[in-house]
């Protein structure tokens, strides 16, 4: 494997706000958009990174967006309009609404119709967490899963995140409801590996090991009908109240000609209305302790909470720069051409 | 397999408060807990039910409770103090303030300590959706999963219940964190059957199929770390928030010397705010008919929404009564007996 290349944090903000510029994306609202992209790298969920750009841009050339709009609210509610613009504007103005009605009234819920990918969840749920508040984030998104007893994927995976200020780190949980994601489906594929069992299943709704016959099948959910239940619970959520797409009427971001349709859901909390901050640390200080001093399985060395091991990941690469494989690179390099901008590792 | 007995719903809720009376729970707060147990077995949930009333007639016998009482409050926050109550009651009045407090500023949460075993999480999220609200409903509960890499439950499975109000029938998530309960474990055993795979793990955290190894070893969580996330995530905002027990300091239902020590957290969210209650009834019948219209794996005849099947089970035993196996009436005939009511089926 090629060595990886080092890219600043800075570099790649700087990066993001470029290519952002050249598909009309500016100010503020690139600023939103490098910022969730960049985060997700700094914790080393490359996955939802700068290589989401080349998704993004597609989509901003070939669609039509309109500003992001509150359409209703009361004082600890809102629904956001979200124009069609990229999913890290309208979710990230939607979560600053919800802190701002926490902070004014204890709560605030904002959910938002018409947006688009918005990269992982719990960097919106993390927005509430840095300022003391809990943070919770749900997202609907193009079918992946579908109903128990059925044999077509009608629901989303629909990641959802929680996170609560901690001690010394934020713990946060953000997933998906499936075993896995489909990238290591295809990984295995690629590799000729049989999937470990649990992961998939074919096209008839049965359980396979075949990689080949997963890419034409199904994601197993997360405990089987319950995942399927908690994936379509947050794409009610977000679309139903928010009066946006769901189901089949959500696009996947990588159709370049067809706005997203993407829903979210927020909602932030005042926890220094139920807890102070510094019982809330000590508290969460005995939490850890507790979990951690936990007995290990033989050949674990630690057990680490939820967001534990993607804070320490950020620690590092936010002294130290975030690597990117050569892979990355190149098809970061190769939209950078697209856009006539410099080279990221220019 | 003897034939079930039917009981009317009005004979199982005056039967309970019959109960509660000999362990000096009555008025207001034993409605509450016959209200909650018999609303289980409504929906076929009878694991939940009347039988539960053994073990908390047994706490009430032994342990010190408390009045129940609001400790701190702002417009839509509260903390309250169970007073060691049986669940139901404590968290009985949360949901209620909760739903007072959305009614009046859109939202609210009630976080609840020093409870006890609460019955399903559904019945408090429920509450909610009928009053035509989004509900909300996590408690923490006695250590059953290991973080993922140990071998020591220290997390409870902490169910958890989202409810909105549908058309014809309220949508409502109701689930716990394992793949299975433990009580599907002591089945296979009992019938000397092996486990399917990915129920459980031996004492070492090695998957197995033996249910006498599982028996002494740990449920599996749905997906594995992914379960144990969502778990230790309820924990933590049932216990830290409400400055109540978390992880070992909650005790089992089934020991009767111990306050369990149970913490809860609601929400409720006054949904009219964002959609008119035509709109929504309208979205979700359209949501429904997206859902049950399917393509069926071969062999299933339906569909089913999270809550649909409890939803049908509670129309025919509202109009029916609810059959109990012969085994579960004696259980609460022996109960009877010892607290000198009249047996449930006299």
């Amino acid at each position: 494997m090629a060595d990886n290349i080092i890219i600043s944090e800075q570099r790649a903000r700087d990066w993001a706000t470029a290519i952002l510029a050249k598909v009309g994306v500016t100010g503020q609202y690139a600023a939103y958009v490098s910022d969730c992209l960049v985060h997700s790298n700094l914790r080393g969920v490359d996955t939802h990174g700068l290589v989401r750009l080349t998704a993004y841009a597609a989509k901003m050339q070939h669609i039509q967006v309109g500003g992001v709009k509150v359409v209703r609210e009361s004082e600890t509610t809102c629904v956001i309009d979200a124009g069609s613009q990229l999913g890290p504007i309208g979710g990230s103005i939607a979560m600053e609404k919800a802190i701002e009605m926490a902070k004014a009234h204890g709560m605030g819920l904002a959910v938002v119709r018409k947006s688009n990918h918005y990269g992982t969840a719990a960097y919106y749920a993390m927005k509430a967490a840095e300022q003391g508040l809990l943070g919770i984030s749900l997202t609907n998104a193009s079918p992946r899963i579908a109903p128990w007893g059925s044999v077509e994927a009608i629901i989303g995976n629909n990641p959802w995140s929680i996170a609560i200020p901690g001690a010394g780190f934020p713990v946060v949980l953000d997933m998906a409801n499936t075993v896995v994601a489909n990238g290591k489906i295809r990984t295995c594929l690629r590799e000729g590996k049989p999937l470990p069992d649990g992961w998939a299943m074919d096209k008839f709704g049965n359980p396979t090991n075949d990689p080949l016959a997963a890419q034409d099948g199904l994601l197993m959910p997360i405990g089987g009908y319950k995942g399927v239940g908690i994936a379509t619970m947050v794409d009610i959520l977000c679309s139903v109240l928010s009066g946006g797409a769901f189901s089949k009427d959500v696009a996947r971001i990588d159709d370049p000609y067809h706005p997203t349709g993407a829903c979210h859901f927020f909602i932030a909390v005042d926890i220094a209305r139920l807890i102070s901050p510094e019982a809330l640390r000590e508290r969460m200080a005995e939490y850890v302790a507790m979990f951690k001093g936990v007995r290990l399985k033989e050949g674990t060395k630690e057990v680490f909470l939820p967001g534990e091991i993607e804070w320490r990941i950020e620690q590092d690469r936010r002294k130290n720069g975030i690597p990117l494989s050569v892979k990355t690179i190149g098809e970061l390099n190769a939209l950078a051409d697209r856009l006539d901008v410099a080279h990221i590792d220019a």
